[in-house]
Parts: C-alpha cells; structure tokens; sequence
C-alpha cells in the first residue's frame, strides 16, 4: 500500500526566532518544508548562517538562500550601512522597513511553489509585535493570496494557493511556548538587527528588546548569546 | 517662478517591443522615467543589451539590472536551457512561462519606487497578445496594486500607487504604430526568444511570429534583424 505523498509547503526562513517558529509549525502540519531565505545586503549575515542551522535542525527537504540586491535601492537601516538603527522606540513607520520586502519575498516563494506544485507558502509574520511594518497585517496578506491566485497557473486551474501565517495572532510570549513545544534550538536563532559576527545579540535594538521580554513573559530560560 | 517637479515612474524594460513602448508613453505623459530591468538566467542576455540602449534612446533618467537567480527554480525553457523553444502554436500556457515572472519584477519596482517616492509603476503588459501567461491579465494587474497599495507605506499615508497597463488592450499593430507616433527605435528591441549574441531574431517563435506580423499590419517596415 502506497502513504500517499506529504503536501508541499515552501517556507520563509530568516533566521530569526518567528520565522523558525513558523517552519517548525508547517513541519507539525505534515507539510514538506522546503525552505527559502534572501541575502539582500542585511547587516546581519549572521542570520543567514543561522537559518541554515534551523532549516537541518528542523529537517528541511530543501534550503535555497536567493541573491538579492535591495541595498541598491536603499532606504532603510537594514541595508544602507550610513544609517544607524534606532534603538529608541517609535510609533511612526520605522527606518529598518526594507521597501516590499515580504512583497518581494512572498513573490519568490511563489515562483518556487509554482514549480514545486506546492499548495501552501508559509511566513512568519506577526501583527501583534509587527513594529509598524505595513506588510505584516492580516489585510495585506489576504490581498497577497487573491494576487497570486490571479498571477499564477494553479490559480487558473482553480487549485489555490494559500499564505498561511501561523503567528500572526500571537505574542511573542505565545511564539516562543509554542515553538519551544516543538523543540525549536532557539540559541539557534538569531533576531539582533545588529549581530556580530559569531551571531551575539545587542540587546538594545527593538528587535532584542521584543526577543528578551518574550522569554520572560514565556517563563522559558531565554538562550540568546548576547555581546 | 519655479516649475514643478515632474511625477517620477518606474517602468519595467525587457528590451522588447512591448516595454520600449511603454516607457515611450510614460515618458510622453511626463513622467521621469527610472528604469529596471532584470537579468533573470534568461537565454538572451541580448534583451538586456537592447534595454540599455533603449533606456539610453529614450532618455530614462536611470536604468538599473537587478540580478535574480530565477533559473534556480527551473521549470520554464526561458530559464531552464534542457527545455526547448517551442515552435507550434497552443491553447495551453506555454513552456515559455517564468513562474511568477511579473509578481517578482512589479515587487521588485514596487521596492524601488518606494524608495524614489514614485507614485505609479509603468509594465508593458498586453492581454490581447498575452500568450496564455496569467499575469498580464487586467484583473491580475487590479489584485497587485492592490495589494501594493496594503503592503507600502505610501498606501497607509492615502497616496496610493498606481499600476499602469498602457499596452494591455492594444494589437501589436496598434502598439507599433503608437510607438513609432513616439519615436520608439524598434531596431534597438529584441523580442526573440532565443536571439543570438548579435540580436538577431529567429522568425519562427512564438514572440516573433507576433512581432513580424505586428509590422505587417501595421503598414511599417519591420527592422528586425533576423539570422
């Protein structure tokens, strides 16, 4: 008797503590994860590197890291290095927004699930700790997926694509119990806008502050290495 | 007195008729035209010649070639070289389809024009000729912009961008005439799928049979070289 195959997820992988969250939850679904990162001039190639830990400590099918060359655009902190990151919180927009980033990163994996006859993408983001990010709401991801439907074959033929975006109500408290539940290395993960290069966390950026207090509120022993 | 500053377009080139054309009309409605094209392991790295002269011809105030590696994906025979060109018509979507082609490079221009404050992104998009490709349909166009206009901060502070299709009901006849009316030097384009290093035309592709017969009917004399 044939199992019949496991579905295909591709999934976003940054290297950070969300989007490994994420990945462990499409592999607790069933899904075959094949896992997609960007090197997109970041300051932070430390991310790189420890997403490629996640995806074989979370059994990957497939990891491909894509080239991409957003610094030429510039704009933001995160990879223009003659701006300095903020380590003051802000309600407006902030300066570590990369112009369409999960535009630009959903747009790939779409192009990767077309061609893998995968049915579901998956992508870490949250609303609730979403730091002013436009492109985190629920509203823009539900606008994504009617567009893909429209641009791609499986929408033609009438077999949808889904974004699914596990975290997208949770804290960061609710995050971190849930991917500690499925054994994700959090001293993995890196979340620091400004890492050095053994992946040692600032502690002072927003991102770092999010990261510590998640582990906090979680009551589960926070593994970041921090400088 | 000073004069107001000109609207600033992004505006998608391949180096084929079709977005020469475009950028025509855009920088013939005023706009200053910022260029982007993409080199995607497409055969006909000619087409990313033409598209700098055409920039060039057609005095865009910038032309940038972001490098993608879409042919890691596969899956399409302008990527994948194991695949060949096919020569016969079809009903079906053809094997020529990139998945995700222009969701990728709209995402892309949408980074770009963030950064530029642009409030409108040019694409040559044509659904008369369109060759079974989903994504140039004109509810595919809506969804984006759509969804653009969810993901930017330019959508949150009501200053929408727009996504505009000048081509995208027009005959290749029409197109060339249009075109020609705009000075548009179609012996800078290359349309062939499978051009060789000189920029000489097939003749018997689907893109070429389109281009060939676009001349014919629109009464001028084809400057296409062919091998």
């Amino acid at each position: 008797m044939n199992t019949p195959a496991s579905p295909k997820a591709v999934v976003l992988l940054s290297g950070g503590l969300d989007s490994a969250t994420a990945l462990a939850m499409a592999s607790d679904r069933g899904y075959d994860c094949y896992v997609l990162s960007f090197d997109y001039g970041q300051r932070s190639l430390t991310e790189l590197n420890a997403a490629k830990e996640i995806a074989k400590q979370l059994k990957a099918v497939e990891h491909r890291v894509i080239r991409l060359h957003l610094e030429d655009f510039g704009g933001s902190a995160l990879t223009d290095h003659s701006i300095d990151v903020p380590e003051e919180e802000t309600d407006e927009i902030p300066v570590t927004y990369v112009p369409a980033r999960n535009t630009v990163f959903l747009s790939l994996a779409l192009g990767w699930a077309e061609v893998l006859e995968a049915d579901t993408i998956f992508i870490g983001v949250n609303a609730v700790d979403y730091s002013g990010y436009p492109d985190c709401r629920p509203e823009y991801i539900a606008a994504f997926e009617t567009m893909a439907n429209l641009a791609t074959k499986r929408g033609v033929s009438g077999d949808p694509i889904r974004i699914e975006t596990p975290l997208i109500d949770l804290s960061k408290e609710q995050i971190i119990q849930a991917g500690t539940a499925l054994g994700v290395d959090y001293g993995l993960t890196v979340s620091c806008y400004q890492a050095d290069d053994d992946g040692r966390a600032c502690g002072v950026c927003d991102s770092c502050r999010l990261r510590t207090q998640g582990f906090v509120d979680a009551g589960i022993k926070d593994p970041t290495r921090y400088q």
